[in-house]
């Protein structure tokens, strides 16, 4: 099967990023393409960041459809951007790496916490999480603070991963997410060093729709993501 | 005060009839301003039409603070399309007419139905106003299924009026929220047939802006609605 | 138009200072007018005062209704005394001041705090917000400890920012509402000290109701809020 | 033990057919006591009903703690009227009629049906409900549309156990709460002809008093609830 | 009548325990019968231990109500360990311990705090909470971190008397429950110390038990809590 | 890797129902284990059944754990019986065919219906997705009256397919969830028959399972789930 995982923001780098996690976990038959807009926003840290990325990732998600017609797809900002207008597009299942944490941390756990990059995203994943029909009861959102584009610097680990034992002792949690796209490579030393699940949206969401297309399970195309109207 | 009401689809005519709606309730001292994307969708019906729009709202929404720097901003599409991301990038009030009818409707009603156009907008108001943090105990959201370019034609006041009445009825409703922008030339005739206060987002939205502008409280500028990072 | 602000109390001081507070940001066309009632409690603290307050209150509604027919009307308590019941006398809207200031903190900000005079009322104000149709993800309550006819005094102002500045800071909110009738005249000097939007629930339901008479919407008089059944 | 069973309205034949059904249920060590305000209305039928019976039921509750001291209290209306307030006033136990149906009806069923007099008492009963902790996901409140007054006549009951049965079957419920005090004459032959428990909350409401008197446990007066402020 | 309380583990000294403090506040007419497993667990401390405890138990109940036939059963475990099976055994009320407490609490006071023994408890109870249909927005649960069989120790009290303070404090809290039934011989000293209502569940059930009991309510067998079906 | 689906009750022919259904979705390296009680009930149709089922199936998790380790297991009962005590037990993911159904029916559709097979089981599966985190507000759970083990006749088909076409009409439903094990060899020909994607639990939790074991993301042993004391 064929999937296709969007980094919505323009930064390669990031791209490559999640195309070494994802390489490392997908299953033997998965043919991974790997996609980015060439134009947009280098981060999505807010919400016109976001309404910029998703317009031009809906191009993108048209133009591959065409070319390459991939069976799923993965949206690989946390922010889950443009989701559910990209279920409008395809007929293959669409998960957002927001929503794929969500859903796998709620398996292994019965609290967990969630940790983003900038406060300004707080309001935005909680929303998304009752709009995905969770009531919040059993999870608590927080920022680390420091900008998507820093989250890769090795200077950057210690500071993240002292945040994140404070808040999983403060919320009595038991397992950590990983609220940003830019989190991906620390998961394994996360893992080790906090002795609790850590969740990376980006691999979470590709084996879900690894699993969604291997059950022939695509969107549901009769009411909510209909093909758009032409007019 | 000018405040700036924004179509986000393409359809003059549609502008025109808010226009008109706007300057029936404005106070003395409006200055209104009225807007719409040069490029886009010539009307929003689902998520992926609600995207491309935003993308273009927004860049309107610079365009015009930097030319007429309103004191406020109506977005005048029931999805409420882009409001998050429009209030990063001004400090005066911005409201959506899908929320303006939601907190209106909650003022003069125990319980209220909201009738938008299609089907396929139901989850997406539903979604909304969970996240403007409404529970959903007191209103239903039902769909006319007359397409939003369709609603003007006085063949279908008929069919709009009676699909209003029997849903009050099933839902025990003592309000009605029009939930599209299309349905705003039908504000007063509803009111008189249906028996009941009838709520049009795009005056209501107008008059909450004139409001906000009077009080002197503008969009919070300190963490969810902070400017953009620049990057 | 005609608006009726009642004070629910007997201290005539408050409604003198919430009187300045309407005149400053009341439409050019509205008639302004002050009540309330002679007999009932100095000030509202708990739920007895609040019941005591609501039948003197819904007397003097049933008096002005007869000689000056106000077009709308605002319950100044920010328990929202009586609110509900008054909305059965008359067919103009009602609004509370409490409800007025979560409506408009919602529009401006994704996370608002509410600052109340004593904890004994936390629990009045977080009923009603479950009641106005509200989930309460989005907001918190706390008390000043600061008693209602103290609040006026300027050598409680410094405490009570103090308080605010770091029940936002703890809340992570973006706006903050004063949770008291008593607190009006600090509206302005805590959004220059603060930074963030503060919203004064009597110049918030008096804006909300000039707004709905504006629109021609009234109290729904279909199920809740028909008029008393005569016996 | 001493209770006191308050019916906040006027009608003496109410309140004699509640004697009634309070005997023939309460323990062998209570002492029954009756009462009812000298004025206010008729029937409570609304929320400004509701606010008047309130009020002169406080001043029922202040004499009758003078006068006899009871070690508990019910509030015999349905919408519980009054029943934040009754609590600051007095030390024991006060447990209204509609939250004592309410929990009972948790006790031995999955879902249950509320049956009321009047539509315009849904949304009181909705409200109370949410104010009293509940999410609202196991029941669902309904008016048979008899006036609380012509409840009582045997012409009623047949309109009264045909609603009852048809909403059970919608609702799929497998437990009845009767809504009003003035049904509870038909709490035995309803239980009869339904074939699933019926709650009749007077009844209810005088066995969870009794069962908190005789715990010891009385209203909290430690923040919500502690006693009014004399000013 | 004949209520049956059970302790769902083998602990007798804990059954012992549990039968002091039920015949303190037991009805003159109730014939108390006392019960637990002969095999399982010792104590119930988590899931599995729940798991086991309530297999036990219904084997238990089904000979009891051959031998015995109680009118009315409690499950004495404040996770209300196999609580809904236990329901379809029998057509008298059953009432767990936890969900007795959450009741009663809910009548006293507008805010309560849980007090349970481990943090590995907490989840069971907030789940159980949302099951009975509670949305948990005016109650916090938390753990002593004291295991369940050394509760009962003199020494554990200091302790455990200063972990309620100060959770009642932070929780702005009005009402202790005991969340656990080794709990119950520190009931009355807790209510002196603490100053707030504190409920044991225990005996909240016993008395919950005996209300429905007199009121002739028993488990619906409409639906849910019909008998097993036979195979 | 090797996933252990377990079927908690004792009928031989649905766990071979199961294992073909899991065999035509299992990954090239997941080696299959089938386990099934051999004592018990012979199906589950309500919560006395499950308790009993629970227990028997923990003891068979125990052996299976010590005799084949497996890496992830899957409990076969759309209750999702006996799920959280498992948990306990293992250190590898456990999922059940109830939450799996319900996670990814979230990520397919904004609206999904779920059809269990007796109306007793419909409390069950709300209360379980409540205790998962979910709202409830983008689903509904229904009965098809057809009992377990009738489900496989050929027979049952045509009024499944009936029952299913109009809850998805009626609920205005995207997706259909298989709301008992026993549906699972209907679901590709209700998949062609509806039109939308249908949903089975087992092949659904198995997918899951091997999601995350390929992640390396097994059950949080911090605090809810830690293995049990020994006491």
């Amino acid at each position: 099967m064929k999937i296709l995982v969007i980094n919505p923001n323009t930064t390669e780098r990031m791209t490559r990023a999640m195309a070494d996690g994802c390489r490392s976990v997908c299953a033997p038959g998965t043919e991974l393409l790997m996609a980015q807009p060439a134009s947009g926003v280098a981060s999505i840290e807010g919400q016109s960041d976001g309404a910029i990325a998703a317009f031009h990732m809906l191009e993108l998600i048209r133009d591959e459809q065409r070319t390459h017609a991939p069976d799923g797809f993965v949206i690989a900002c946390f922010d889950d951007t443009g989701l559910h207008a990209a279920r409008e597009l395809v007929a293959g299942p669409v998960v957002g790496i927001g929503e794929a944490a969500f859903h796998l941390a709620s398996l292994v756990s019965a609290r967990f916490s969630i940790l983003t990059s900038l406060q300004r995203s707080v309001a935005i994943i909680e929303r998304n999480a009752l709009a995905y029909g969770f009531s919040g009861h059993n999870f608590r959102v927080h920022a680390s603070d420091i900008n998507v584009l820093d989250l890769e610097n090795e200077s950057s680990y210690a500071a993240l991963a002292d945040k994140a034992r404070k808040l999983l002792a403060a919320d009595k949690s038991e397992c950590l997410v990983l609220g940003c796209g830019g989190m991906t490579q620390w998961t394994a030393r996360l893992t080790r060093d906090l002795g609790v699940p850590v969740i990376d949206g980006v691999t979470a969401a590709l084996k879900l729709v690894e699993s969604l297309v291997a059950l022939g399970i695509g969107t549901s195309k009769a009411i909510s993501y209909a093909y758009p109207l032409t007019k």
